[in-house]
């Protein structure tokens, strides 16, 4: 069934990265580096890793791009609002079509994000290198497979409750912090014929996106984000549905 | 707990009412006059019902009306697109803030509605006079409270899958339509510290509202809405959490 | 529509608390005392509250008894498997047909909560005093109606994840322990007419019963378990269903 | 990922086809071959699938067969009360330890879905040869995947609402009757380490296994309540977890 390598597009704002040698020393091939290396690792020849970056044209989200692209990753921080909102109509337009999203820590105030959630995505946060310590709290997820529960990030930002966003359809991770503040810190989402993950840690101050399990939550995100081969849609516009239009259709199937 | 009375805005577009003398026959105090005389009828001292109108001052939906209001229905249809974003962005915030919001039938395609969801909210349709039976599959929901399961509506617009809305947190009621579509057609959400109901009867031809069944479906669902009295929140926009914030924090509840 | 007062039945083991001297030195009436005077400090007029204990005639819970309890708290730890099984078939009969059910801390091992789930209900713990930290995740809910988020737990029992029940049909309460430890501590169940609630605090060397934010979770759980007046069902033994059945039934209100 | 077979056995309970020459007309091979034939079908050379009948020895369910089996699928209907208490409680342990279980039509009633579901699993019913019309409404979902929307069974043992199930986990499809019923025909649980779907179609007087359609569904939720190879686990048992315990652990996977 995946047979055919998964096309990932790992964007990356990659501002943190070049203004800030802290950042560079952990991240010397930028966050979206260390993602892109993460999600190659665990799935090899299954997936073909591209990256995308904020500076780039059309901050390398072109519509050509995002049609040969089952999985957009995304992480940004200090430029969610310079991000171009034909941009970001276009990558929810392509989610809702059926490509899969993975929203990592600061992008749950990603405008694309945003609008899919239709809430304020806003959380509590401290930079305190707290211990962050993440659950599995359903075992039988896809996203959950041969992560140990719990694993321990070392040192992390922490992000906390309330997380304003809409119930999600699957919550997979909660994550504890030295603080005493619980986030839920892995969500599943459908929308239209997409699939939507966010996953909480990913601080550009820790070397996070080195860490073993979490590379393996990413590579799992991918594959469950991707959900088969299947064509792109086109936005779901139903027509007028006359009485019997089901007995004459061509019985061609629904995903 | 619900001793002083539910403010409640029942919200009509009232176009279909002034421009086809078939629809203002069948509601002669226009179809918003039959939905606040519906929730009147039922919760009687323990609501105040007022109706704002599309042609009204900002449509009549003031910042100052959408404070005062606990719960807001709407209806509308032809005139989606000439809602004022700014309206839409003021009802928006209000839902989220804890204002409840009650969807009726066309105004799945409202803007708010759709913001609200971040996917397209479209469904199929037909105007064929099909035969809809409305089934209760949650029945410890207070939205079904005293629902007979199933009613029956003689004739209704078919509305049917796929509706393109994210999972419901609580699926109340699911629809058959004599075509033999399927369509759920009463969905509760939750978004930020706002209730939200989707209810999929109440086409403007059909005397839908004036039928007992669906007056106390719209009853129930203010009150479901509603969830007792508390204050409107303000945009929630957490601060930075130093640790131990919560432990010199004055015990305010949370909601 | 909470006119009537709620019948509400505390059940309480009551086994530490006469077996050891230190418990009861906190709990000079019993859990179940503390529960009730809990319950009735919030509702007032709008309960009355009595309890049932183990050492009771058929545990306190004949037929009588639950078809008069609109809904039944329990605690039990020490004696899970010496409650009769047909005591626990019919409370089980109960909540299908109607009854709220709020099962408390150690009570996930209790014999109903293990059959309405159908999981072996199994978590993870440690008596070390740690402090427990309770997160709001649904502010919506009726449940953490007044409930400040976070509330602290000076000193309770770990109980951690994972916890092996069903995916709650709504999650409200997650709580973080000084160890690190993620637990869901406030979690919904709908089955059959019934609503079920579990709650993690409350061991009993710790006084969790006497504290307001506790107790206030005690009595909101009461009144969203109750969800309004009406009679208790038969079990559900749907007959054979003719076509057209529907349109024949006397319209009886499905609740 | 699903490189090795899945281990599949299906479930036969095999009476109607002896006792029934039209039964058996539609069906030569039993249900239960029909079942089997449906599935190697699509998942050819990645599932092996064995049949095992209500009259071999042990229900031909013994320790070792479930222990081989990595989705087991349940036609029964005669005989529920006949199936071994002692099978039962095996079967119920192997799905909480991560055996996927696929329950078939009138499989409702069979003793381990009432357990695993904790409620009556009845519903209404009639044999009338209604045509049944399957809705998908999780469009994203592994179940749907390749299935048109909708799709049509002419005819048809009708399952209406209430279905007295726990709200499902992921509810995949919705069916439509003839005669006007509603009825959620592909529902998802997560119980323990396992995955349980059940899907209605299926009544022994119609070829229902025969259609295409329908042996896609049951490939696909085969594939789907498999989800990857992983060791059958041991009923859940945590010790004690003393403070610090998961930063001593072996990092083993959770799952």
């Amino acid at each position: 069934m995946l047979r055919d390598p998964i096309q990932v597009t790992v964007w990356g704002e990659n501002i943190h990265e070049r203004e800030d040698p802290a950042v560079r020393a952990i991240y010397p091939t930028g966050m979206h580096g260390a993602v892109a290396s993460g999600i190659a690792e665990h799935l090899g020849e299954g997936a073909r890793v591209r990256t995308a970056l904020f500076d780039q044209h059309e901050h390398g989200l072109t519509d050509e791009v995002l049609a040969g692209t089952d999985v957009l990753t995304w992480w940004g921080h200090k430029a969610h609002d310079g991000v171009a909102d034909a941009v970001v109509e276009r990558v929810h337009r392509h989610v809702l079509n059926g490509m899969g999203l993975i929203v990592l820590h600061s992008g749950h105030h990603a405008k694309v994000f945003v609008r899919l959630m239709g809430t304020t995505c806003s959380l509590r946060w401290r930079e305190a290198d707290d211990r962050e310590v993440v659950w599995t709290v359903d075992p039988t997820h896809p996203i959950a497979d041969g992560v140990p529960s719990p694993f321990v990030l070392p040192e992390q930002e922490m992000y906390g409750e309330f997380f304003d966003i809409p119930r999600p359809d699957e919550l997979v991770f909660i994550s504890t912090f030295s603080g005493g503040e619980a986030f839920r810190s892995g969500c599943c989402f459908r929308r239209g014929w997409g699939r939507v993950f966010y996953f909480g840690p990913g601080h550009e101050t820790h070397p996070v996106y080195h860490q073993p399990e979490v590379r393996r939550v990413l590579a799992n995100a991918v594959r469950w984000a991707y959900g088969g081969p299947r064509p792109r849609r086109t936005t779901y516009t139903p027509e007028l549905s006359p009485t019997g239009w089901f007995e004459r259709h061509d019985g061609a199937p629904g995903r």
